[in-house]
């Protein structure tokens, strides 16, 4: 008799984007004439740059003939895009790694869902809360996890409360912790970590023989020099740190599909019995088995965001949607909101007022003004009565969003 | 303390196709003017037909302009592909889908290896011996087979043997299983089979609460009108099967990255406690945790192969690798071996001379005529003895590779 995987059952309801999806639709269809502006499931608006649809275009040409026409790449990616992600997202910040270390693949979902499966089930994972629910629900998937409790929260997850009360900053856990996860800058708050505080980490890591998987997917929004783009400028950290990186929100590859992890070589785990084993062949091993690398195209898209001209135009659009955050940061003050984010993120995270749930503050949004965000709840029990706005969206849009917000609150 | 998934240190050496990259490349390296053919790891050499070309090259201008900018997509794919899918591909053999039912993905490996997740570890798993290795790695690395044994078969694991003497059709299992993984046409064998036998196959599925993966990734190249393209084509399979598709070879998609997996909504699997759970469902959940959809690009390429030029495009390049199959066939025949396969697939299926082991065949093949093949043994223990070529290639190199064998023998 064929038996389901039972921890499926487990999980709550939909996954957030899903249900924020059916929302929206439902409202669509009832209020088809209505002008719906979506600052919701965090999609990038702008096009892709000159740089990469110049550079998709050769690549497709190259698979028209013979001649240049590629087949199976290297699970890991190509070389070509290795060789410059080393060189401009780490060389330039301090960082030595190797193409062994990088792992090219089509999405940050898809590798910080799948990475957790390489480690033992008896792991206990942290979580800062509220979080990204792909870092739960995988976990709660694989069975690393006891059943939902009432606010939503599962057994043998350790959750890290990230509040104003707590100024976003998690305290480092009392409790035995194996797999860390940290997102900075953050989705969804926004902020982001100093250097020092990711030293603690690094330290806490090292002496309870943990290991951290930093996402890093919304690197590129760093405004603030001091903040650090990349876990490995912090000495020590490719011991026990993993990293993802995206090119979904940094040169609007959602819809194209293209991110890499790194997998340091000096990265250990253990057995039950103690004995050291590498992680870094591990996962070489999982992917080479379970994915068959990124399309060629794609990634001769990625590489010419290292170009000069990619890099100019990436910014352009990087400036932008950080001109809508500040749009967004400064009317919602103006109109008596506590927010936070914004500053080195696409993401806005604000308190409601008067205590309104996340939920009802998405519903009084969309039924009221059109406008479309995420439910802070969404995100974890913490996340409740906060909500997220993101900043991708054209800025005569996202003033149109605020004027909409303004005269909802009236 | 971290502790890594200790099922992965069950696993036998390196993935198969990646060693024979290896001593191709050190051959290579070790004999750099030596012109190698390939006709081992079951690339495609024909470039993109015209249809995606340009159909690849108009969504790239989509994506350079915001009005037709594509992000996030469904996770389980574009209406617009998933509706030609069952209109050419299942409604013209009378089978109704809905779209539902279609999730569109970066490749089959993926899918194959990704769908056991959803099922417990109790199932036992029933696989044809030799086989496709991702079917058995993926449930050694998920901890549902014992340990490895000598002959490298794994515990827990009902290997049905197909060889010459069985004419390549393995007898139904007398052993409880749970997960049957069917391929047909059959990598690395080149053999088909009868709606007869696929009638036994749902039968037994049905009697014992089993579930087929059915692995129809290479169906574009059957020529006998009598075999079946789809497992739904036997009636009541979609109670009992799931169904996997590729562009890879269909339409030289292995550099591009895109297939799509069947679940029907009917297919249901059960708890320990014997309640029926609907597969659908948790298939999708896991989709949308751990997916992101496959590009916009790519999925308005696959669009393409449904036109009208599209499918008379595919259809050459497929008819020239059946050519070459045939000239396999032909020549190795006239060598004196006894070969299978190469009628309705793209795999030619030979058995060595005199019980040389199918890697001592591997390395005379590379070192004294440079030409790269498949040992049998590498898909398993009953593949020992046999070799796989593959037709993807072109004309002139396939009738030099044969000449090339020719004068080896002698």
């Amino acid at each position: 008799m064929i038996t389901i995987n039972e921890n499926f059952l487990k999980l709550q309801a939909g996954y957030l984007f899903p249900e924020i999806g059916r929302r929206v639709a439902a409202f669509a269809k009832a209020n088809p004439t209505a002008s719906i502006i979506r600052l919701g499931i965090g999609d990038v608006t702008e096009p892709l740059v000159p740089a990469v649809i110049d550079a998709m275009h050769k690549a497709v040409d190259d698979m028209a003939k013979a001649s240049t026409f590629k087949g199976y790449g290297p699970e890991q990616g190509y070389s070509f895009l290795a060789e410059k992600i080393i060189k401009n997202e780490f060389n330039s910040r301090g960082v030595e790694l190797d193409t062994g270390e990088i792992f090219i693949s089509d999405g940050s979902k898809c590798d910080t869902g799948n990475l957790q499966e390489i480690f033992g089930l008896d792991n206990i994972i942290a979580v800062q809360d509220p979080v990204y629910p792909v870092y739960v629900d995988t976990n709660v998937m694989a069975g690393r996890t006891g059943i939902a409790e009432k606010n939503g929260r599962y057994g043998r997850i350790v959750y890290m409360p990230c509040t104003a009360e707590n100024n976003f900053i998690p305290a480092l856990p009392k409790e035995k912790v194996d797999i860390i996860y940290l997102c900075y800058p953050n989705n969804p708050t926004g902020m982001v970590t100093t250097k020092e505080n990711l030293e603690k980490w690094v330290a806490f890591a090292k002496e309870n023989k943990a290991i951290i998987l930093y996402d890093a997917a919304y690197e590129a929004y760093i405004q603030d020099p001091s903040i650090p783009h990349t876990i490995y400028e912090i000495e020590g950290a490719k011991d026990v740190a993993i990293e993802f990186r995206s090119y979904s929100k940094t040169a609007g590859f959602t819809g194209v599909r293209c991110a890499f992890t790194v997998v340091p070589k000096a990265l250990k785990a253990y057995t039950k019995s103690g004995e050291t084993v590498a992680v870094n062949p591990i996962w070489n091993r999982r992917h080479c088995t379970k994915f068959n690398g990124v399309s060629y195209i794609t990634q001769k898209g990625a590489e010419a965001i290292y170009t000069d001209e990619g890099k100019a135009q990436v910014k352009k659009i990087i400036d932008l949607y950080m001109s809508n955050a500040k749009t967004i940061r400064k009317s919602l003050s103006s109109f008596g909101y506590k927010v936070y984010g914004g500053e080195n993120a696409p993401y806005v995270w604000l308190k409601t007022k008067n205590n309104e749930t996340s939920w009802d503050f998405f519903d009084r949004l969309l039924n009221k003004v059109n406008v479309v965000g995420t439910p802070g709840s969404g995100f974890g029990a913490c996340g409740e009565g906060y909500f997220r706005l993101s900043a991708f969206n054209n800025p005569a849009k996202v003033a149109e969003a605020m004027e909409r917000i303004r005269t909802m609150d009236n």
